[in-house]
């Protein structure tokens, strides 16, 4: 498939086959192809709560409105947005800090300078800082769903699901927002796909204010 | 190039070549690939203002710390989030709706439900609204740029601007946040890319916290 095939085959799959597992090596394949996404300051705010084992995909199952695909998928994951990943402190600022340092891009003295930036961009209040945590995961969401897709993994983005419930149920820190499931697996053939759904054209999506 | 490489090879460019426009066809191709990106109920919350003058360009790098790269690169987007695109009466929201009902996904006595479904997802608070319209874009956006880089042409995402500004000086509505803006073009081949920035690997990105 090229990239264009790609695009247009990935398809949000309702059915999975519950019998045909991914290989592990194509999870972590895929992880490491989506880990080359761009983010706001390379902050890379992400993280995966990756779901294999048929008990803690039906646990999560119940919080997300009692969706089959959860459970019959071989792989369900949790994808995480920290709120906090741009504060100083956070275990994965200071690591990007210390590898711009050690890659000659920042010195120890622009900590106050990059503390600064980050807080104006990304701290003014909870709305500011959702978006910045929300964007970046987004993206790499986005890539993880063509990532598989390229591999012939194919995925299931979800919305329907209770945050507090998964929060509860995974001891997921208050730091955490749930911008989405996905269920990844392969297409049960016994089933038929619905057609693709209507998207928004070059000209509905272009828009200017100011003319 | 194969997926990997798309993956691989985009890379945030800091230097574009000024005389090398892009073929308009391939920005309406490239925007046209990225319009099949899932949304939540396919909400699609995106809209991009696509600056190519040159007048334009130096507006929107006044508000952008005066990034060379804004008017430089040939096109450079505005992108837009939509925070009221799960609003009912949002012209998005009622074709979205009404192309459902054409496709027999949904019946007009589903309006209610859907009302309520969106309603109880995205509608709770403002932080909730904004995880809803920067999450999809996010999604959006990344797309943007993989297309991009599928058809040779480099990106640079940027988040060094002033929201306000911007919003101001492209009479931009309330309802919309900008995640980013991204400049698209040609590398200078004049110039030198620095190395790869670090990325989180596998075990970095995977957590659990009910172990």
């Amino acid at each position: 498939m090229n990239f264009e095939q790609i695009f247009t085959n990935r398809r949000a799959i309702n059915f999975f086959n519950p019998d045909k597992p991914i290989d592990p090596a194509l999870v972590k394949k895929m992880v490491e192809m989506a880990a080359k996404t761009p983010s706001s300051f390379n902050l890379q705010p992400w993280s995966l709560i990756v779901l294999t084992e048929i008990d803690d995909k039906l646990r999560l199952q119940k919080c997300a409105m009692n969706q089959a695909k959860v459970s019959e998928a071989p792989v369900t994951m949790i994808v995480l947005a920290d709120d906090d990943g741009f504060q100083e402190g956070n275990k994965t600022v200071e690591r990007v800090f210390q590898e711009n340092i050690k890659a000659g891009a920042m010195t120890e003295k622009q900590r106050d300078w990059f503390v600064k930036v980050r807080s104006r961009l990304y701290g003014k209040d909870e709305q500011v800082t959702r978006g910045f945590s929300a964007k970046n995961t987004g993206f790499f969401a986005m890539a993880l769903m063509l990532a598989a897709k390229s591999l012939g993994i194919d995925s299931h983005p979800m919305d329907g699901f209770d945050q507090d419930k998964v929060i509860e149920e995974f001891k997921i820190p208050a730091n955490y927002y749930i911008p989405l499931l996905i269920s990844f697996g392969y297409f049960d053939e016994t089933k038929t796909l619905v057609e693709p759904k209507w998207r928004k054209g070059y000209d509905d999506i272009l828009v200017r204010f100011d003319e």
